[in-house]
């Protein structure tokens, strides 16, 4: 069961109306790598993970992520000022000014609206995890874009925020990777000595990566590595 | 420049026609986790990437997943047999026989359209990798789904192939996360207090996961552990 | 702020696992009546919705809604079984079976994915309203199509309540319209001479209805009239 | 049978070319509010309609709707003006001037293209007509945002009949709707006590609502009440 | 404007309600070669056509396409029968059992809803007319695979009414194609060396065309060389 | 299989980044009349053609259109610059700049993402050559608007040279639809009197067109008549 609690899980707020900001952070309510995704992602995957504890990780975080969007919702309708003014927007979609009155829409900054096709769930474990934090150094690389480019004091605490929010979900997902270590598709297949070929198939040029003897790969949290 | 060969990249054939299995096979060909899909994310991706070595690696697996493509249409053109019969087929969608006379259609198992909707690029290298090993990972497991409920040898041979060409650019993939550690996304953003909370949203029930104190993620290769 | 009670709104359980059920019920989970719908429409509405005490509903409503579809897709998820086994579906779409491991999709029955096109909010209250009193009746008819068609008696007591629970909404949605007569575009037009003209295009035969001399619709609520 | 007039239904004019006027203006031609949607959702609504009257007053409505497009669509031709030009619009989408030379095209102003996602229908009466008054209140509104945000005396004069029309329609689903009260969804369900509960899932506060002892809702008409 | 004659263009019939053949011809109403995408396509080519002869032409092939899907619909709407039951078809999508109490639907055969993306319009006469020829012949392709796998004799005479017409509507077509010689993208661009040559990028093989010395396609018009 | 070659098929440049015109540009990668859809169009074609020289040509062309894609992306990439800068685009989208850091996306000028619903194939070798005879002059007519609407010469360069090659493709499938005369579609189906019949549906005026004594369209190649 969803309860909806009126307070946000942080304050937001603008420096002041700004229509052309309000659409660009469209992209991280209904683009493909915002809030809307990331939170219908882990649902959707959650309905049948039996893991009760990695069920609930998943849950929390899907829960965290509708709140996300809920956040940055409230933000582009600050943005999005007082009146409708389609003429005096001059970047992405306005879809606020002809169709909504400026109430936030489901679609991207360029008015592509939400589709289903954006998620990602097999049913498996290690897939989806691995999807997840992939999805989270996503999030985290277009709020990395919309800060740069965004001059409001108010909403680049916002981003802040949230930025650092995808890193914690992300370091969560590491660790749940962990323990699932040789169970489910990270194992279930005899591999054969067609895993090993490399085809160099772009030439001219040799091959720089080697299939056949592999390091295991490594996460450098960065939360350990710097800052 | 891409160049086609007449020769399919690894010989396919099937025990007899089967529309039904044709039907589910569309789901690698159009489907969200299909070839077309990691072909033009890794060709896409590519168009920025300033190392070369990497760049020359997206597009090695790039032209593979093209080649691979190429596979499953013959396959599925094969197994469409001879003469278009909606009637006789009792799965998936029906658009080879009411629309293409028995050619393969990009869509998936049900008839929904490809779309670019599925592909994920951020021009950050981390960012991309991550999805790409998360991509490789899901189109594994649909492969191992389509195994298991596909009784016609030919098939399965192919499918075999394919699965375990996955993990070979997974492996590679992985490989190359490794030598972009500390760069880009990785390290590019000033972490916080925030990124340290865990937020325990769905209830009853205690947090079995930390933000505070991660373990690196590890990969244990699939190709060093077992078989 | 959303949280997640780990307890559902409402218990499901289903006499067997039936595929055909599961593809049927994925209508109500993703499709354009669909659970999914209602909850993101009314809280896309609800972001800029000033009234404090019709936001409030709007946000019970759509939270109650979000349960819903956690109830719809967890019936779906014991419908699907416990094999993937696509060669035994009859109808709908397959893509349980191949794509998710039975995981339910963000799809309708024929597996067209969720897109926020079925979506419509206008900041207008009074045609928000209305569009969710169309909405509501909808569902209830959808509702009353798969219980027709369903013979589980597990899943019928489902349909059931939410059906119910759809009349509910619908009685809580006049009641709110009723509050705001003569508000935004209810009153805010210079009605002229042309909105009294009828165009009889479709010929031959008389008009029947007149744009003249209207009488107010009334809604007979069922809750009172009947049963 | 559809047959073509070649004089519009009301004359359109434009006082000068307006490249952003045009792209707003679309949201009427291919937007989930404008005449397209409304014209295929009655027409195919009328598909299965066993009344002849209701049928005809859909069909006289989805014709008048085609008529409107057309005259949409010829006000935004006049407004492309003569020569492609993406450079100097500002807002909306350029589609009209990289893909069509300027003819109008089946999207809304942000280029998002016409899909039968927009359209509702579900054989049942009742929901259909709500459906449609809804979409009537809908369109009404997007043409006064249109209205106030385009300074073009013709443009206007064209919103303005075609919004009076809006009315016009609304008015007599209206009537269509009083004559159906007891029929189709309007009464083939027993009502259970599930359909008198509230839910207070948004908190803190009160519920402002009530299921239990509703007031059936009612239409005060604009076209009596005002003006 | 438009108008709506209650009398079909040719009247339809069909053996008996046949819920898989049903599915099957929604692919020529709301799929990619069906009637509503031909009336659409015409129509929204004609809005800037400024010959006054070929704007005819197509506006008059515009209404007889919305007069055929109209056919089409009546149809799937006999065929559909009388009352949903989804367990008993065993092809195609099931939207008409689940959502639409049997009425038509804009979609394909497969479920996947009808999209403007199908629409071709260029604002360039050659190029457009060049793309209703190929419509009409894809329409007559489609046409023919429906016949040969519906055995229903009503169904099929209908089938082959709307089959004659799009080689009618083809024969206009190149007509008007004939006129148009040397206006518009058939002779505005200086044509380079670089047009004269081939890349012979698939291998090993031959080529087995000639980009440098061509001969002018020709149309035998089927109407004239047989039967 | 395909290969990749380093070396571009034909050079790119730019004389200076522009953001307005890797908007504009996006229409020929991702947009319906683009390189991604012609390479995906026959290459899907071409997965059951029987004909080897004709499968050859389309596979030729196939991989030059992947290659004129590469070209095009290439193009854009340069026009994006160095630094995502939403704030200073003024027309088309900013995916680039919100998500993707400047690399070029799959989607035409306004944002929409590319679909599969941009493809046609039917199985029929005649309706497919026309269709591709259609595509190459849509494709060319979208090159003339670009190179009117851009004034950087490295740009047009590119573009001259893909818009010959248009040409030279539309030749040669126009010798391809020459030696297919009398089969496949092109004559297997009876012509009744139906196919002679012109409905003159819209008036008033008369048809200026005949559907019973047609003329053979004649192709005109512009490389033999002009220049």
């Amino acid at each position: 069961m969803f309860k909806h609690d009126k307070k946000l899980l942080h304050e937001v707020k603008v420096d002041a109306p700004n229509q052309n900001y309000a659409a660009m952070l469209q992209e991280q309510l209904g683009g493909p790598q915002g809030e809307l995704k990331v939170a219908l992602q882990y649902l959707s995957q959650s309905f049948r993970i039996k893991d009760p504890q990695i069920r609930d990780l998943f849950l929390d975080i899907a829960s965290e992520e509708l709140s996300h969007m809920e956040m940055i919702a409230t933000t582009i309708n600050m943005l999005n000022g007082h009146v409708p003014d389609a003429n005096n927007a001059t970047i992405g979609n306005i879809e606020a000014h002809v169709l909504t009155g400026l109430t936030p829409v489901l679609s991207n900054a360029s008015g592509y609206l939400w589709t289903a096709a954006y998620i990602n769930e097999t049913g498996d474990l290690a897939a989806d995890i691995l999807s997840n934090i992939a999805a989270e150094q996503r999030a985290k690389v277009v709020y990395e874009y919309l800060y740069r480019q965004i001059n409001d004091k108010g909403v680049r605490d916002t981003i802040d925020f949230l930025l650092n929010r995808e890193e914690a979900h992300n370091t969560m997902f590491r660790e749940a990777f962990n323990r699932i270590q040789d169970t489910g598709s990270l194992k279930d297949w005899g591999i054969t000595k067609d895993s090993k070929l490399y085809f160099n198939l772009s030439t001219p040029g040799d091959q720089f990566f080697n299939a056949d003897n592999p390091q295991p790969a490594s996460f450098n949290n960065p939360n350990q590595s710097t800052h």
